[in-house]
């Protein structure tokens, strides 16, 4: 019997952008019968926050949880901003076109058995635990299980 | 007789820098006997747009295809823009070291039989359609059509 | 004998939260008996220039690589670098959270074997030769060296 084919990503940028071309391979290669893993890291863990916010410990980590507060709702473009404008007219026009929005990505990843984890490092890096995150998210893991479903991986980008 | 290697490049990114690097990649992949396929997305979707603009349907598009108006003459650099004149710069230095211009690199590949997309979720996000973009792009195709690439392939980038 | 397993990383991003996550990578990959390349090209580049600074000929290049001056004191976040504040108040956090800075992540990575590579076009376009670089760099070479190694490798990331 062949092995399930696998695809593992590194969801490193947090933006609107970057987690609408992640979750769409991710929800694709799904739906082909792919294995999905998804390694939230750096900037990427504002996918997965929560949206009602984060606490932590230590002040400069609040702060920096504060400006980077995070939450799909929260997700920004990483070109024409405009301070929320062009934001706003991307994912009305996402609406239009009946594209789903990244919450509910999320759900039908979640829905298709793809794997959401969270990077232990960053993690610690940004004062956050497991509280930070929205349910769908599987578990925190280190660099070294990523490597390890990579390595196995017919597909692996860094995103 | 084996079967011949494959390269995937999902181009997200619109940048100059970003540009150079994917087809500096696919037209060395190619001539190393590799089959290169390209996947322009959001907006690396800027790197084949026609140079003479895009018109679109509906006023958002519009704007949207008016800020974001993309072609080969129109890339900047991720950084050092610098309002034109890093970016300039850039061009000049290429030009001194005989290094081709985006243009020359796209029609490269093409003669090596690159084959270049443009993903059909984008185009409809942006307002696109086949008229946008240049001659040598040849289809409009969907993620699932890239991950059938991609799968095959010994080497896939996220650029 | 099973063949040891590569990974290959094209680093292109100069920042320090990209430069961070393809050391984590490249020493954990290491550790876990891989074979480790790091082709460093465009910004990817300031990662691996001497701290001390780099004398290039012509006014452009010695213009760019003033402004683009590189080394990993040098490194900045890709975001809330605010002036110094965002990237200093990260480098504490590392710090404190004993995570290593990026010049003991190369020193890990060199005693590991991790092989580091700068891209000589890329070096070409910026004036750079093999003295711009620190003394753990260890050859200057092509777009077609990297695509054979990566072809070869299980994991290939763009950074």
């Amino acid at each position: 019997m062949p092995e399930t084919e696998k695809m593992s990503l590194v969801m490193f940028s947090g933006d609107l952008d970057h987690a609408l071309a992640g979750f769409m391979l991710a929800n694709t290669g799904a739906s082909m019968g792919m294995e999905v893993s998804m390694f939230f890291t750096f900037w990427g863990l504002n996918i997965i926050k929560k949206n009602e916010g984060v606490k932590s410990k230590g002040f400069l980590k609040r702060m920096l949880n504060f400006m980077n507060r995070g939450g799909t709702k929260r997700l920004t473009m990483s070109k024409f901003h405009m301070m929320g404008m062009g934001t706003g007219m991307m994912k009305g026009m996402m609406k239009d076109l009946k594209i789903p929005s990244i919450d509910e990505f999320i759900a039908m990843a979640k829905a298709q058995g793809v794997k959401m984890y969270a990077c232990t490092t960053s993690c610690g890096l940004m004062g956050l635990d497991e509280s930070a995150f929205r349910s769908e998210v599987d578990e925190m893991v280190g660099a070294a299980f990523f490597l390890g479903e990579a390595r196995k991986a017919k597909i692996s980008l860094f995103i």
